[in-house]
């Protein structure tokens, strides 16, 4: 193997693809990269047995070959070269970089011994921009489940039902779902890693380009043109979201989504010194008290709201609003309430396209 | 108490005084601000009892008085509260924050528990500007020992003679000493704990305003107008650090400080994996080649220089070079060697008022 390219173009493919490389593992070939170089084009592979990414750049190719190279060690020797022409070259074992005046020679490993990603046969069934799936996954994922006890909460929902595809993330205690339309009568319903979707989101671009997505009954394969994201889905069967969502609330209230952030974010600060992140919310007609205590103070804030319907005195977990309030795309936000035990729904003025919803805490007292 | 001022001004005030209040202590006093308002001027000071920070603000003062509270709690709060007019008032042992439509109320501490910063009848010996203190502090503070072995090489020689300022800093493997005219006969050598100067350092503007310096025994003071800081010095005599630095040198190269960098950085990949972080040199009379190894690869690598002298080969702990070339200010320099066991002195092209001295590592073998 012997190619030559320039070091931003490999760069960019190395950064792609070690994203699914094992940085811990019993199984050192999965910290490597498999190299591949013919007729011109080099593809890069790397994979942790769950999630896989496969890219290829053109590069003049003097020899055809492969080998794997350690993914960390080798990522970091090419992204500290200057901006120049680099060549790789394969001698017996070791791979030869070379760049102006330096030149690395590492071991590399028999590619004979590394993983093959499942051969998928591409129906391109589901096309969504790079930049709609990304928000997508930046709206969701948050809220997906931390811990394994429930292995299928810590992914995603990706469900496509009369052309409108649904992700869905839940833990328990909130539930996030972000719709869009998608141009397909193919309904399905496949519930995707988070690691998977967290490593993809930092590969997608906020462009227009199309990615194209294959579902096998174990796999989902993202194409996003010169890179290929293979992932295992998980086992099981997702909650049924739809019946956890009210369809009717008592009382609704507007408020200006950058003022209730800031006044959360500064009771949450005794709410976490109290290490409770417990808010209380005072609905009334002449607007919304947030309180919050511990033994080192108050914090008393009021928030302004348009509000249809009776108020309310309702408490909840800080963090829970932090979260949704930093991702949403919008300026003004309905809160929904039914009782001070029933969940609140957080949902855009002008669209129906984002649902959160978030189970209050209740409280002992009546205080 | 009570007192009506801008936040922004509030708030830099407290960033401030923070920098000396204790994070963890036994202490709880420690971890408070002292707050004392009267005659239109709000006094803040912190202290861990080794570092004192006082600094005043112009405020509209409705009622004379003092309070300490919590300096994380305060500053927090402040700092995420819009930019508008923000009222403090104490009201029997709480504190009451106001600004917009927040309010925060935390308990406060008695201030006559508060610890007195030592009383200093203010010389104001040497005077220097922030920015240039700046800089000796930055050029320097990295080589001061980070283990406590020897406590006194945890600070830094603070030493006027001649005319000359000059910082000092050694750890037993490098020294770097950086030196600047200062008007002032006055003789002197202290040491100030590194700490000091790093929370210093933080305070400090690249402004050509000037910064008033008095010594007493034990303590300096740096009076910076609004804010002053005061710190214990370290106890003990310094390394008599002249006799260290060679006057003279058998070889010295000239080189370029980036391509340096880039070169050893890369090196160092292979030197940090295998954690002896050793690169070695070989000067010869048409370049410098830079080498690491472990049993993951060889890095090569050369770079250009201009020769006086023979040629050499030496070895280094690639660290002790990176820190230094971060930090120097030039674009070229000249390293200075005699033998491969002696040290190697870095310095300015055009200029003696930054000298870094380096020791190199034995290699066994002649490899």
């Amino acid at each position: 193997m012997w190619f030559t390219c320039d070091k931003d173009i490999l760069q960019e493919a190395i950064n792609n693809v070690q994203k699914a490389a094992s940085t811990r593992t019993t199984y050192p070939i999965l910290e490597g990269i498999l190299i591949k170089a013919y007729n011109n084009r080099v593809i890069f592979t790397a994979t942790d047995l769950d999630l896989g990414i496969e890219t290829y750049i053109d590069a003049d190719v003097h020899e055809n070959g492969s080998i794997v190279v350690n993914s960390k060690l080798f990522g970091e020797f090419i992204r500290k070269l200057p901006n120049a022409s680099v060549t790789v070259k394969m001698e017996n074992n070791s791979v030869y970089i070379t760049c102006q005046k330096s030149e690395f020679a590492m071991l590399g490993n028999n590619p004979d011994e590394f993983p093959q990603l499942p051969a998928i046969n591409e129906n391109s069934m589901y096309e969504i921009s790079q930049d709609i799936l990304r928000n997508m996954i930046r709206q969701t994922i948050f809220a997906i489940a931390q811990d394994e006890t429930r292995p299928i909460l810590t992914g995603v929902l990706f469900e496509v039902r009369d052309g409108k595809l649904s992700f869905v993330a839940l833990d328990g205690y909130r539930l996030a779902l972000k719709t869009c339309d998608i141009d397909s009568r193919n309904n399905i319903s496949a519930v995707i890693p988070g690691k998977t979707l967290n490593e993809i989101s930092k590969i997608l671009q906020p462009t227009q380009d199309m990615v194209k997505i294959t579902f096998t009954p174990n796999h989902i394969l993202f194409n996003l043109g010169n890179t290929k994201i293979i992932s295992r889905l998980l086992d099981g069967e997702f909650i049924n979201y739809r019946q956890i969502i009210p369809d009717e609330y008592r009382l609704r209230a507007k408020v200006n989504v950058n003022e209730l952030m800031s006044s959360i974010e500064r009771a949450s600060l005794l709410a976490r010194e109290g290490r409770t992140n417990l808010i209380k919310f005072d609905i009334k007609n002449d607007g919304m008290v947030i309180t919050s205590n511990s033994q080192m103070g108050t914090v008393y804030e009021e928030v302004s709201i348009e509000l249809e319907g009776e108020g309310l005195r309702i408490a909840f977990n800080s963090k829970y609003f932090q979260d949704v309030l930093r991702i949403i795309d919008a300026e003004e936000v309905y809160l929904e309430f039914s009782t001070s035990v029933s969940p609140c729904i957080v949902k855009k003025c002008d669209s129906n396209d984002y649902i959160y919803l978030v189970l209050p805490v209740r409280l002992v007292e009546n205080s």
